[in-house]
């Protein structure tokens, strides 16, 4: 059925927040409105911005004839309502309001959706509307549509993300400049990378909100950031950069999402979420992705490796992604049919962060006499972790250090191990008796 | 409205194809069974193959109860016909009686697509059914549904595509090991990476088959294989590769797709489509996309650059695609709903390739006296090109070519313009009396 009628009428679209990204969603609905009624089916009409403060100034594309403070009059006269104002109240309950009103809810609020999305998915899915959030997850980078349904008929396995470009720009300002994190970050934030805050990116706390996101989406199972392992940048130090390099990696903070599979053919046992540090080899595609860019690798059963990347944040790539889902929404008022529900029917139990299997590069500054090594790797052997790589760097080599006298580096990397494993290795390596200290305990990633 | 009844009808699946992509269609509906079920909302059956000859030897994992010669049979009794077969016909007859007997299809039909696409999308559209095509472009790579429906709410400016792995292995080998063309394909031939007969991929017809394609849906515009300018990689020699390297460029043979726009704010004037050797620059992201992998790099209004990336080809890879697309179109027939239809609302016109903007790098023999670069540099004044760089390389540096006394090598690298100005240029360079041969011309994109 050709079912786009001759004069389908406008769709109201109400806008929650007015902020960096709800200014772009403006001015786009505005400036491209006639392409969008094309693909969408019927003329998107704005009809409303509500802002906590009507009186603000504002860029000069919002008509300040649409702002509000009312927003709950505004949800409730919508079809479709998009919510750009973050956090988790009042944005909840205006989604809510609006779902339970019979519109069509787009987002981009990631600490809501990690932190209780399936309230919301299941009142749309109750209210019967369609709830979109591409927005909330690496920015502009279609992710969430291909993992929801592109790979519908394949088994996601592990998802690797450069989510955070604040931190991925200061990780890699630091491998380009060697400047210390807070250098970076300074600069980061002089230059509008970074908030005057950096808590949320610089802790791994937003990284965190989008793996939850993600890996719900991926493993079919419901994560929240509550169950998501996170560790910062803020202990990477200026000579773990340098001996990165030196080892034929990069540093990048990855969100990581795995299945946890014991054996082949066997039904995965579980999943695990975390964020943290790790390095990349140089010769991974995540790591050329470079200063602000984010990216995500995802390994399938059947598709096996590919690669998402682009801007993971800024007003008119976050628009973007939110204008997308905004046509889609519409086309389904339009034409009938509904997007993707929650999908939680494998329902795996997340792991414990012992659980996770990974690697680990462990420097360490010993004694330098005969017989350290051999201890060293005795203790390896004994946690079941076996060893990759031992480097002893030459004198010439150990730069980056104030070399002391008698005292050797020691730089081993690990095959993969559970976690637990490994954080007990290196507690035995530490206490023996010729180790001076365990300068750095990175994991390894992606190899 | 939750809508999946309690024990929801199974949905007919005909298979047409058993080749590489076909087999593992079946292995991944069979192994797949239960998963597949919860994600598309009701069991997918697969109710018979069509294959051309039902005696042949086939995989361990095809049933061979379910083969038959009979393909119209099959699909007129289905609800979902998966077409694998390739070619033009008897896939378009077949998709079309599917079509006409209230199917949803899915097809991996690039040549189709590219040549008589419309016809296809008419009769679904009339029909009321889903096509999905995702396989038909970049194989595992989810490139169709980001353009069609993530990007639906920005403008894409321009496509840059790496879309046969066949001639990026070739290239790729080259770069490597300083191979030959014919030694690179050999050797591609032999690992299975390049069929007996490379014409398809080698002279760029699979690539332009996909670039139609995707020009089609990223500038709602009809583009038909026949509106793209076409050059293979044929004429590559191991001496381009090397001066690729030496100038900062690897060597890409790229699909390319833009909008003529004639000043900011201005409508856009036309599409240029086109398949050809490029020098990419080393830091552009597609420069690192090795071997057989594909990439596709999209310049959006709003998201800015963008990156796809995996397996383009390949039996288990390109099944991916498919079942997506199958789950997709299986939900629709449980929960409601219609996929996208062909959009072209833009309708722009196909501009000529002489009007297509790219830069040019040319390396010239010229006699070695005074004077020639000032001539070859006013040829280029004259029509309207200006150079970013020149360079005459030392003898030493010159340890591709058998230096001949006399004679210095210019290698010039442009300034954007029209392809025509550009190719009028270099006739006229070769038509200088000092200048003897015009070694090689190349393309640059993505600077």
């Amino acid at each position: 059925m050709p079912a786009t009628p001759a004069a389908p009428r406008p769709l109201r679209v109400a806008l929650l927040g007015c902020g960096v990204v709800g200014t772009q969603v403006a001015r786009l609905l505005t400036h491209d409105a006639a392409d969008l009624a094309s693909r969408a089916g019927a003329p998107l009409e704005l009809v409303g911005i509500a802002v906590r403060d009507v009186t603000a100034p504002r860029d000069a594309v919002i008509d300040r004839a649409l702002l509000t403070d009312d927003a709950e009059s505004l949800v409730d006269d919508a079809d479709i309502v998009v919510e750009v104002m973050g956090g988790i109240e009042p944005a909840r309950a205006l989604l809510l309001r609006a779902i339970a009103a019979g519109a069509a809810v787009v987002t981009a609020n990631k600490a809501l959706l990690a932190e209780d999305g399936p309230t919301l998915y299941r009142a749309a899915d109750s209210a019967g509307v369609d709830i979109y959030f591409e927005a909330a997850v690496a920015g502009a980078i279609p992710i969430v549509r291909p993992v929801r349904e592109s790979l519908a008929g394949d088994d996601v396995r592990r998802v690797l993300g450069i989510l955070n470009g604040t931190t991925n720009y200061v990780l890699d300002q630091m491998a380009t400049t060697g400047a210390s994190l807070e250098d970076a970050l300074a600069e980061a934030q002089a230059l509008g990378f970074a908030e005057a805050d950096p808590t949320a990116d610089v802790e791994g706390y937003d990284a965190a909100a989008k793996a939850a996101i993600l890996a719900s989406l991926a493993f079919h199972t419901r994560v929240s950031i509550a169950d998501v392992a996170r560790e910062g940048i803020r202990s990477v130090t200026a000579e773990d950069v340098a001996w990165a390099a030196r080892t034929g990696y990069v540093i990048k903070l990855l969100a990581i999402a795995d299945l946890r599979e014991d054996g082949p053919g066997r039904a995965p046992s579980g999943v695990s979420v975390r964020v943290h540090p790790a390095l990349v080899p140089l010769a991974h595609p995540l790591a050329n992705v470079r200063g602000s860019f984010n990216a995500v690798f995802v390994e399938a059963a059947a598709a096996g490796e590919l690669m998402f990347y682009g801007r993971g944040a800024g007003g008119a790539p976050t628009a973007s992604a939110v204008l997308g889902d905004v046509v889609s929404a519409a086309r389904h008022r339009v034409l009938g049919g509904k997007g993707p529900q929650e999908s939680t029917y494998a329902a795996l139990p997340i792991l414990p962060t012992g659980a996770a299997i990974t690697r680990y590069q462990v420097r360490v500054d010993v004694e330098d006499r005969h017989g350290v090594l051999a201890q060293v790797t005795q203790v390896l052997a004994e946690h079941g972790v076996s060893i990759e790589a031992v480097r002893q760097p030459t004198r010439q080599e150990d730069e980056v250090d104030d070399a002391e006298d008698g005292v050797a580096h020691l730089v081993l990397t690990t095959h993969a191990a559970p976690e637990a494993s490994l954080a007990a290795m290196v507690d035995a390596v530490a206490a023996l008796e010729p180790v001076r200290t365990v300068t750095s305990v990175l994991r390894v990633e992606g190899a």
